[in-house]
């Protein structure tokens, strides 16, 4: 495996001396390597916005005989997976505060972007449709995608009877889902490095005959086998953070369209809320001190 | 309230016979009536890209005598803060579900935007050295913020020792804060709805000495009143949920900047972990059957 | 407060000059001030085995004007309820560790004891019919009890469908029994000192018209007036600590009462289980070294 | 496997033509096979009052040539370990839930009184002076005995600072060890049928040096191997419910003699926490209507 980091420092060795066409290729390279190692010559080249012989003289001055040379090295390493102690050894020092926040805003923007661009407009109405009409709604999701299923089941909890957040506790994934039929859904939620209990719990929920929406990265994500349906929002590797910034966004999207679907209900069951929160005064009327700042 | 209310569907049933410009500023008014509250005839020209004039003619138009009038108006609505059920009536009906996600994910990515435009380089330097310092590392949210609060826990754990998130559970706030002392930080994450316990929960850590880092919405949130630095993060209201995607981004570069603060430990803590989770078969190793899409 | 507080203090610095039948009265009113507080002379006399003239002679001895002096400083104790601070100041002090861990397990077991004395075996069965007929049952516990909730819930889940366990989260009690109706069950637990917000979704579940179940200390306790049944456990303060032991036998019970009616189901689903616990290495199968053992 | 439970079934279906002293050894043995299991014949008859011969005849007329034959059966038994479905199985028909009722009370008893014969005070004592030098406690349990660990670590966050619990969740339990050291303790809770996560925890924190207390069934239990100091408290199944009852007692005792130890610390941290939990209104001051029974 350290072949292959090593190809990314090399890159990073050779970035002086790149031209500048070759330095685009090569930032590409090192923020999309796993995306990278599927592209043709042609398409990287269109990616970037140089054309196809930049990319082949680029693998040349890094000593392939070749594009396809360099790709075959690109496939290798995504195929091993960076573990979290390469990415560490990947990320540039941050010694300037401003430019690292800027640079993770920006790529969590770029993110978004990617996601606006790719998301399947038919998937995305077909998972609203299926989750309307389920029996039950199971929201799965481990390690760091518990928050995300988490904060899916808060608010699906309003909008729809029968949310159940399927997570680590006391009873283990499949306990939890030990009841659910082929009238229940489950949206599971995984992201690299993909939880082996996830695709477990999926497995078996798909043996049930659950339908099945996976939220994910990748078509190629091997949660997205499982899935009837599959919604992707760009995640990447940030050092040792995977950013679920975009997934957040998508799973926005997707609540909001479901509340718009089930105005009526909805409107009605906030109406019975907002007198419980008033009365037991959950929510601050306090506010930003507007007095001070009216005369500004 | 039902008349600040009005004010809103007032500008929108106005809005087919706006002028090009008045239309700019009654969406900007529209998706930010809580900012544009409190901005001047001239400064709300300027963010929208017309001239102060036509912010007036805006207000006349809407049936104003000047712009003073309508900003009092729109104080008031911030002042009355909308509920939920109001929210929800707000949003547009979301039949079309390409618009809808796309406007949810391009609003997500504009609080990415703002924020990294309004971010206060110096304080979120002070903020890494508080955390860095501190003997103990608290992790406040509640209600929807809880999720942020673990998420930022969860990654905090590998980086630091004695970090603890405190949330809604079978000890509440104020035991959980019980032992904090004027040599630890609360890092506190609220949200408008800003929730009345994590505000008293601020308080109580504020008396104790501890240092707080605010991750918020604004300054004038509640929260800030209470923080040592505050870290802003754009939040908006999206119907009935509260879009936390710029602070999770911003979450996101601060575990990063700590990560790479602390380098060497976070190294060798992960090289441990990476030992126990292949022993344990955490992740998964099955790729995005690689051979399949070789030849495309 | 105080006063009433010197009342033990007073029977405590009585103690050596009383005489033995006065002694067995002092330690029953120690134990169980809040029982005594509503007994009469012969009742009392009659719980600890002396002549009702025995408990008279007593409360002159403390200086009392007869027993129903006595009586009403102990339901003044009662009304103001011991704080958790008092009750650590009445806890002797056990230095010996051998007396104080036989004293603890030995209070337990009288918590048992008296729980089958006063069940109400006609109130159990209707508990149980109830909880089979519910569509949904929530079980509800905060604070000490959410871990007598949660493990009821761990166990029902295998038994039902749709059972929630209700309790401190980032959903608050009343969002999580949003959707309940006249059709759903709710399982209160509460004990001493009761928290305001099991009782406050007490009442807020029953407005909504669902079956409640309390399981509790006594009749006289505030849960019990929500509850259409009710299950009595002894519990009783040790300390700071209020012991849950005989609660949680109730529930042990309780939850094999269910697993008895369900039986062939239960199987089925415990059938699918044991096959997933043994495919994902849940369960240690390795013993006792038995052979080590086997020659002794 | 089905043979051992044979055994049982032959015991229960020779029941009825036993000698009244045989009936004792039967019943002891369905109750307590696994010990009864490394009993010699005349160990086994003290337990139960009968003679070391009338145990020979037992097993005789159960159709063994002698004693021995029989406890290798036992044995068997054990080192098989009942799955649940087979628990289930043998659980009576309690369809009169009176005698059901107490049936589980008594036995919940007899675990307590069994534990106050056998607890071992030294290590008890020792358990409380390891858990007060430790500068991390850290309780750990899981599945059923995450709620003990729970209730544990609820009471302990009173009394001592940098107490743990560690339990299934976001983080894996080895992610919650990951920073223990051999100045820390860890508290490992674990009953039949074992957890394997539990014990590689154990494991894991063993070979960090950390110091470790079994709360477990057994000195022949797996985690009794990795402890330094192991407190036995009995458990039993119960059909297809593991007892937790016995070891909450002993829980219970661990708490008041580690409060009693820290009395000054604990009293001045729950006054500061009386005057929260009033400001707050956490508990209620609701009483038992006492003017209603006033006159009875």
């Amino acid at each position: 495996m350290d072949k292959h980091i090593d190809l990314i420092k090399v890159i990073q060795n050779s970035f002086p001396r790149l031209s500048k066409g070759q330095k685009l290729i090569a930032e590409f390279i090192m923020h999309n390597y796993d995306r990278a190692a599927f592209m043709t010559a042609a398409v990287l080249g269109d990616a970037v916005g140089v054309s196809e012989s930049t990319v082949v003289r680029f693998a040349n001055t890094l000593g392939y005989n070749g594009y396809r040379e360099l790709q075959k090295e690109l496939q290798e390493l995504v195929k091993n997976k960076l573990t979290t102690v390469q990415r560490i050894s990947l990320s540039s020092n941050f010694t300037d505060y401003e430019n690292a926040l800027k640079q993770v805003l920006k790529k969590d923007m770029d993110n978004i972007e990617k996601t606006i661009h790719e998301i399947d407009y038919i998937a995305f109405q077909k998972a609203i449709e299926i989750t309307l009409k389920a029996n039950n709604v199971y929201v799965l999701g481990l390690r760091s995608s518990s928050f995300l299923a988490g904060y899916l089941g808060f608010y699906l909890n309003f909008l729809l009877n029968n949310v159940k957040v399927v997570t680590a506790g006391p009873s283990d994934v499949f306990e939890q889902l030990l009841k659910a039929t082929d009238k229940d859904v489950v949206i599971g939620i995984s992201y690299p490095r993909y939880s082996n209990r996830t695709l477990e719990a999926l497995d078996y929920a798909k043996e049930k005959g659950c339908k099945i929406i996976g939220i994910t990265d990748s078509l190629l994500s091997p949660a997205a086998q499982y899935a009837d349906v599959t919604l992707i929002a760009t995640s990447n590797m940030l050092s040792f953070v995977d950013s679920l910034v975009a997934p957040m966004s998508l799973i926005n999207a997707f609540i909001i369209a479901l509340g718009t679907e089930r105005k009526e209900d909805t409107t009605s069951y906030f109406e019975d809320l907002e007198k419980i929160w008033k009365k037991h005064n959950v929510y601050s009327t306090k506010n930003s001190s507007i007095n001070d700042i009216n005369n500004f």
